[in-house]
């Protein structure tokens, strides 16, 4: 099959997956690079495989070609794309495990991205994501996971639900600010526990913060101020290793 | 002074700065965000402050207004900016310490600028940047150092010949290398080291891992991948606090 009219209704549905809105209703989402379709085929995610008319199809998948036209016009990418997935959205039931990350209000897409990345990389069980962050269907989100969102739970939830869920399942609750003296390196590890992060500008809601069981900060020498990816990953990697 | 035409040849030389080689030739570069230039201003750094024509200085320097087509013009922005300094090249010499981060090859500006504001949090000493790294004076690179570039040595080196300089000031080189077994939480810490990070992809090359007095490897469960401004980030606090 080749498309080369972008009018083609099948192309008008595709491009408009750029946008939360249609995403949600179709429950469909585009990966755009080789290697995250690859993750996606192993996570047997891939809908419709959309490949370049020029070229042969580089996947154990039938592949729907298209002009460079059609391509430039679904693609979220300004230089032309070899491939694009239209993947189903991720289907997950709340899982049992020992270690979890909750973000809240998170709202860059590669910051949630790299977070999910690093938390697939430490062996943490899911990702709890409030409505106010980042969508993890986001062009941006997808290609800072490195492919990892097909390979870990994402939880989209209220983070007060979440915190509760996790509570009732006897896991430490574990915050971070910069408003506490009680710092990462001299601080207790858990069997069981949550790391809780908030938003890049603000941090953690006081609401959220007051139903931690602890709240912890990353030890600094200068300015008071790390990327919340960065203070993900150190505090993360703390413990876990 | 109020500059209203796209023309004038102060707002084309500014206009050029958006490119290394003018950056280089004038040794100027553009400072975009009010917060950022505030950084610019602690540091003695403003050679030229830039306002929209309908705004008041917030500043305590003496700013040229410049019509909306103008700061179009030279801002890196797709929104209006309300205000850019043009500054000078930081100056920086061979400084002494004991704390260092050597960069070779890491070529995502938002890395390098991450990776500035991180070795400033912690307190490092100094940064050490090979010229096949994404340039400090990137708008992106300045961006995500969050104004931290004002304040921590930055040297452009060969990543060889700054080992060497490191070494003979009695300072431990420690790499970074996924093909290892000497596990980032298990190592020995240094009163003086400095820490090597290569390439996103590549990571460190042969050359340099052979010039290290060890290289260690950061725990992961699952895949192997983790963003190199995030091993940093990992590693720098391991061996600091």
């Amino acid at each position: 099959m080749l498309i080369t009219s972008a009018d083609n209704p099948k192309v008008k549905l595709w491009e408009k997956l750029k946008q939360k809105k249609y995403r949600d209703e179709a429950r469909l989402f585009l990966v755009e690079e080789k290697h995250l379709i690859e993750e996606a085929l192993k996570a047997n995610k891939v809908e419709t495989l959309i490949i370049r008319d020029s070229l042969t199809n580089p996947f154990e998948m039938d592949a729907i070609k298209v002009s460079d036209n059609v391509m430039k016009k679904i693609s979220n990418n300004t230089s032309l794309n070899d491939y694009i997935a239209v993947c189903n959205f991720l289907d997950v039931q709340e899982i049992k495990g020992n270690s979890f990350i909750v973000l809240e209000n998170v709202q860059d897409p590669g910051n949630v991205g790299t977070i999910i990345r690093t938390a697939y990389s430490f062996g943490y069980d899911a990702v709890y994501l409030n409505e106010s962050c980042a969508s993890i269907y986001n062009h941006k989100t997808i290609q800072a996971t490195q492919g990892a969102l097909f390979h870990i739970p994402l939880i989209i939830k209220d983070t007060g639900e979440s915190i509760e869920y996790l509570r009732s399942n006897s896991v430490r609750i574990i915050g971070t600010s910069l408003n506490t003296n009680n710092y990462l390196s001299k601080s207790n590890k858990y069997e069981k526990f949550a790391l809780v992060y908030g938003n890049e500008g603000q941090g953690l809601t006081s609401e959220t913060q007051m139903q931690c069981d602890e709240v912890v900060k990353i030890e600094m020498k200068n300015f008071d101020s790390l990327n919340v990816a960065i203070a993900m990953a150190i505090s993360s990697y703390y413990y876990k290793f």
